[in-house]
């Protein structure tokens, strides 16, 4: 015995989903059967406009449904900094700490030889000629290995095409509640070498 | 700053699922923004095709886009045994057992006072009146607390209402590969008292 066809392609549809199983997709699926028919068309409503209406901005690469996005549109912020970071999820998080109130680019990847990515696969070109007006860049992508040499990739190529620029990369250190004895050596060698006067 | 609304709706929508929380609402949206156009379609179908066609076989309640499903259309089947489960996903765990060669009933759920569902609730009425022609009914709803519950109720209504049908109850032990140290108790005193000899 199957799934009814119609039940079973729904399983396979969440399946392509990242981390979600066979176990998972089925559990998903047979609730949506119970679901009420306002959600199960909200559900594939919204399925069909987010490949329809969002897309990239053009001005920061960060996700939109219009020609700029919300941040890039908007007079008040203090467009001559730029925060280079990895995805739209990252501006986020960086929207919720308050801290920032220049302009995003949006890398929509990191650097990886292992994967195949190679610098010309993001967009860096842009990222150069939208930089040329700016005064300070801040290099934002994460502190793993990838993040990294993309930062420092970048840093070297945005301190000869903008001379008149500081290029600067997020701070490293112990995290917020972070306990000495839970922390790595990297981390703490950092915490350590980049120590602040008080 | 927000994500596009159409990409914020699509999260709306995935965190109605169980077990799925905001991140990964966020993490299966985004996913789904680089999916090919084709596996959205395919996607938003499949969820409107599900409410569409699937429903309730009217003979043991499993799910199918017929009237009846493969299990009862089925001549081949022994259709005086009857095994009581409490979804079609245990139909399905059955079946790739092997073992079973009769009819199911599906109750779509187990007494639970304290979730407030009670027997009236599962259509109970049906599976005495499917259970007339039976010779034999086994009750294979799970072996939690409400499942041995509803297997005791039901144990006892059938009992009366079809006298001439065996009632059997699946057997509890220590699954395969289970070690007896992990065991719980309920699960050793069952696999002791229930001994079989060799």
């Amino acid at each position: 015995m199957n799934y009814p066809k119609s039940l079973q392609n729904l399983i396979d549809s969440f399946t392509i989903l990242p981390g979600v199983g066979e176990k998972a997709a089925e559990r998903h699926a047979l609730f949506l059967l119970d679901a009420s028919k306002e959600d199960i068309n909200r559900f594939a409503q919204s399925l069909l406009d987010v490949k329809e209406k969002v897309h990239h901005c053009k001005e920061c690469g960060n996700l939109t449904e219009e020609d700029l996005c919300d941040i890039c549109d908007n007079p008040n912020r203090d467009h001559s900094t730029i925060c280079v970071v990895q995805s739209s999820k990252d501006i986020l998080a960086m929207e919720k700490s308050g801290e920032f109130n220049g302009v995003y680019f949006v890398l929509n990847g990191v650097i990886s030889p292992s994967k195949g990515i190679m610098p010309e696969d993001l967009g860096i070109d842009r990222l150069i000629e939208k930089a040329q007006t700016a005064h300070e860049i801040i290099l934002a992508t994460s502190t793993t290995q990838d993040g990294d040499l993309t930062a420092m990739y970048l840093g070297k190529i945005l301190k000869e095409e903008c001379p008149n620029a500081v290029v600067s990369r997020i701070a490293r250190g112990l995290p917020t509640g972070g306990s000495l004895d839970y922390a790595d050596e990297i981390t703490l060698s950092h915490a350590l070498s980049d120590r602040k006067q008080m």
